[in-house]
């Protein structure tokens, strides 16, 4: 395909009647397709049906420490929960707390504790005359959401192939009111980047202004490859324990992607200072969380091994519907210079950049024609992308055919796209 | 039984040597009794087992929305979770938002969010040179718990047989800087005692100076009768509804005394306006609770009829428990002018008040032989009892024989306390 900046005035309008042909025939046949958000599909989420099946002749509801799991007690989890979660995170047991079903949910409980009380014993974050957090760029709204929602104004930094942009970060946190950064250190969330050893080196080693700034290590993903060879990410809290800085980092992850989106387990790993911290706010906040899913989860995926051969089952679903996008992406758009993509090796997402033309009519076309992707502007702080480029794309959801058809719609509204802004006619 | 202030030295320690007896008897005995937390027993939790059953051939796994409870979504809760809370609350199910296990999380949440964000728009607590709070006492310790850990400053307010102590409370809450208080209307903890309606209209009557004052009307005991008659809560929702005041109270209920202590549901009933408020915060909170245990709850228990006759089981279980106690209290310490408690008709906790002698001391009398009691003060803020005279007593989780073993050591104490105040030799 020929580059779309050099074409002729004829040559744009002859591709934008073509785009416009496919476009329009998609129109008339009334399509719906929602691509908006990470949601797995029904398939995925019956590979764990078999979650339901705990029975009291098996278990008696007991934890392998012979507590009643339907009781309360037990604040940071049964003890083979927090040695699967600490298999996952890579940590010792004793540094995991394993909660009730929403990640998101600790995260915000850990954002709003620094706000109100502080990081191990420092002054409250709300206190700070203008608090501010990093946000990387392209990024997952819901984390900016919990940023916004607690008043830390975001300073954006962009994504590379290795992670965030270091140089810049580490000028950015030398202002003491930088308070810290949200992560998704493996297949980032949209565009499926593992941080490099190097990169989380750096997140270790880097000198923030703020003595209590804090990384929330998102690890959405750690376990959540495509392909046999997934990426590796380092180990974040062995890195910075070279530092002095494992206070620095509180890693979150759950089951949600790996068993029940709506009725999995979240955990919480960090160093010992920040267990304790995080530990004596629990105990105000909750007697105990739900231990008999907890039960529930590591009656059918003990280790990680099980963990591992479940992702396989996953993957063996969702690798079909990336590809599928992928694919038409590659055919209808390489070579053309007008948009830029990924090809995540795991994670929920494909990140696609509009280089010409704008995401946000993109979107209108996609909308108006029955296909809904994740709002454009969503991944940057305060839903306004400055390059108004990037566009999110969630695969999980409609099936391999919806996505050949999903990709198709979305390739002819960038192609109209750039040829509007080339000067082309679009009709 | 004589009055022991009117008891001659020699009447004294005549009783203080046959306590002694009683007590050193159980102290060679090796007694080991725990009765300081309100957890159900296990015959209560198997009540619930069915709860287990939930299979996807009779559900799909769907809720009557046909939502799917595995996925996310649904931030609100199925709508026959809601409906199920609305009955229980008596509101409307648009009024409610079921969540997960933990209702103390939920009211930790809403107190948060009073202090980070205020209360329909008004300025955050935490913004209020030296908020406060109202603690009822005696009380729930974990309530005034999270009263502290916000830096509420409480004030005590004394409970009556009708409820808090209306004619000091509307005085206090005319202190702008006053910004609330927890009450647990029904089967009050540790009193049993439930608010009258007269109570209930001067609450939602009252004339606060914070505009944001706001009730956190805890249903711990909603439906928790021990007798075939149960105490009559008035609704305050509609009370309120006369006042204008429906914006002041947010109320609060769980299952964790209906089904499973560690892995019912919960949920906040809350008027139109603190509604909004309280979703537009969880939105950012959490992307949906676990849908899959409400719906297990939903099935078993569709209706308040259902969980009316699970309560009555809990009754059966419950009721002798509270008897075997009162009835050794009764005959050991009416007439003594010692000593004075509840007889309550429902909830989970018996309070007895020291009148003479130490409450501290009897806990450590008890705590010496074996029997562990709620910690003694723990009822009032900061732990401390300013008569040190309050004792909860929680009989769900002992045997029956094992309380009238436990009631027994505990009146030989209380009298021994009681022969030390007035001078007796108590060895």
């Amino acid at each position: 395909m020929q580059l779309f900046t050099e074409m002729t005035k004829e040559e744009l309008c002859a591709q934008a009647a073509k785009a416009r042909d496919i476009y329009d025939a998609y129109l008339r046949q009334g399509i719906s397709i929602n691509m908006a958000r990470g949601r797995p599909a029904a398939p995925q989420l019956d590979l764990s049906d078999p979650l339901m099946n705990l029975t009291k002749a098996d278990t008696g509801f007991k934890a392998e420490d012979g507590s009643d799991v339907r009781n309360y007690g037990g604040l940071c989890g049964i003890p083979e929960a927090r040695r699967l979660f600490g298999e996952i995170f890579g940590v010792p047991a004793d540094n995991v707390i394993v909660c009730g079903s929403s990640s998101l949910n600790l995260m915000y409980d850990y954002i709003s504790q620094c706000c109100s009380h502080g990081a191990l014993g420092s002054s409250p974050w709300s206190k700070t005359e203008a608090p501010k957090f990093v946000a990387v760029v392209p990024g997952y709204d819901r984390h900016f959401a919990i940023a916004e929602h607690f008043g830390l104004e975001m300073i954006s930094v962009p994504m590379t192939p290795d992670g965030p942009d270091m140089d810049l970060l580490e000028e950015v946190v030398k202002d003491p009111s930088v308070k810290g950064m949200f992560c998704v250190p493996k297949y980032s969330n949209p565009d499926g980047i593992t941080y490099s050893e190097n990169t989380v080196r750096r997140l270790a080693a880097m000198q923030t202004g703020a003595a209590d700034f804090r990384v929330i290590w998102d690890e959405a993903y750690v376990v959540h490859d495509l392909y046999e060879e997934g990426d590796e990410l380092a180990n974040v809290f062995e890195i910075a324990k070279e530092y002095g800085t494992e206070d620095r980092f509180v890693a979150f992850a759950s089951t949600s992607k790996i068993t029940f989106a709506g009725a999995g387990v979240a955990a919480i790993a960090a160093s010992d200072a920040n267990f304790s911290d995080i530990k004596a706010r629990m105990t105000v906040q909750i007697i105990s969380y739900d231990k008999l899913n907890q039960l529930r989860h590591c009656k059918l995926y003990p280790s990680l091994t099980e963990i591992r051969a479940q992702m396989k089952k996953h993957a063996a679903i969702l690798r079909p519907k990336f590809e599928a996008v992928l694919n038409v992406l590659h055919a209808e758009l390489d070579g053309c210079g007008i948009a830029s993509f990924n090809s995540p090796r795991g994670g929920y997402f494909i990140s696609l950049d509009v280089n010409v033309g704008s995401a946000k009519y993109v979107g209108e076309l996609c909308k108006a024609c029955g296909l809904t992707l994740t709002g454009v502007g969503a991944t940057y702080p305060y839903g306004k992308d400055p390059a108004d480029a990037n566009i999110r794309i969630a695969p999980s959801c409609p099936s391999v055919e919806e996505l050949d058809t999903a990709a198709r719609i979305l390739a002819a509204a960038v192609k109209l796209a750039a040829c509007k802004e080339l000067g082309a006619d679009v009709g």
